[in-house]
């Protein structure tokens, strides 16, 4: 932080205590909602792409970076999606421009030699380590799931993430021949209206949810 | 997105495909770096409590939102800790200003009535269901993780996630009264220079991660 008020491109290092503006905080996280009800407004390739393209640089362990997403786009695809979601949730994803699973790749290390060359002779280790490797899978998908849902709001875009669904007959269904795991599902487009009827939900305090030692 | 260049607080509706500014974009995602490095300025309650005032409001399964942080500042709660890191990491908890050990609560039920007050009635529910509650708590916790570290960006701090610990040990030492069980811990503090001596590590390509139907 500066001592300076400088507000440059959305960097505002004398905002305290944030170094971007509130408008940007806002649209990330303080004002930023779970959609369920999207415009017909297209959601390009191009977008998810550039959504990709921030939530990528976010860490993960020894930069495996396992997430994988099944874009599904056509009515046929949601048809067979929306089978194997539970009944409160099927009507979301019929009608979102597009709903991405969210996937881990548990063969994440046939990619070391790019994503950790120093670490490249791991990857014969890791072949005989499935169980590990499914947990380490996981277990970083779910932390590029938080990049994720940040990214596409940085690309002006709406997220409705859903869990209530039967993730096995989903691998079944879509992911049998990559082997992925499907994680969670998120519904992405242009919020309608407020785009939500829920209140909004209350949360802990800092001094709930902390302790210092 | 509108048809007008807009550049609004840092948040540019023009600048396609995002909607913030390449400057924030950078801060949070693309020249980010893991920092193993730190200056001495140390990190104070009040920055952590505003970066919590931010991730709290990221998307979570019926709004658990079961993060909670030990946070770790004194030189004999710092040793403590590292005691139970592997040795290449010790070091750095040591030198770092402020050590966050991120841990999920299995008891985030007892406050649905804030949390989800339209389900309140399942805190009961939840009380005799000890395995699910477990795994509700790690899966939110990490994707609240990923929430955590776009936060301290946008606030001002770099983060040195990392995992090679002995996470029941630290539990034992540090958890045990409260229950929460520990997934990571996180470095955090100004960058010293360029806060690390690793070459940017490559990423998959959007065409690598993600298939269409």
């Amino acid at each position: 932080m500066t001592t300076d008020t400088t507000i440059l491109d959305g960097l505002d290092f004398d905002a305290a205590p944030y170094a971007v503006s509130d408008e940007v905080a806002d649209l990330l996280f303080r004002e930023a909602r779970t959609i369920g009800a999207f415009t017909d407004q297209p959601v390009t390739d191009e977008e998810l792409a550039a959504v990709y393209d921030l939530l990528k640089w976010g860490p993960t362990a020894m930069n495996i970076t396992p997430l994988r997403l099944l874009v599904v786009r056509t009515p046929e695809a949601r048809e067979r999606l929306a089978k194997h979601v539970n009944d409160g949730n099927r009507d979301r994803v019929l009608a979102a421009p597009v709903t991405l699973i969210v996937a881990a790749d548990p063969r994440f290390h046939d990619h070391l030699p790019v994503l950790a060359p120093h670490r490249a002779e791991m990857a014969g280790w890791f072949e005989g380590q499935a169980e590990t490797r499914e947990d380490m899978a996981r277990m970083n998908t779910l932390i590029q799931l938080g990049y994720l849902i940040v990214a596409l709001r940085a690309a002006g875009l709406d997220a409705g993430p859903m869990a209530g669904l039967d993730l096995a007959a989903v691998d079944a269904e879509f992911l049998a021949e990559k082997g992925w795991r499907s994680q969670l599902i998120v519904n992405v487009g242009h919020r309608d209206g407020v785009g939500t009827h829920h209140a909004r939900a209350r949360r802990l305090d800092y001094g709930q949810v902390s302790l210092t030692v």
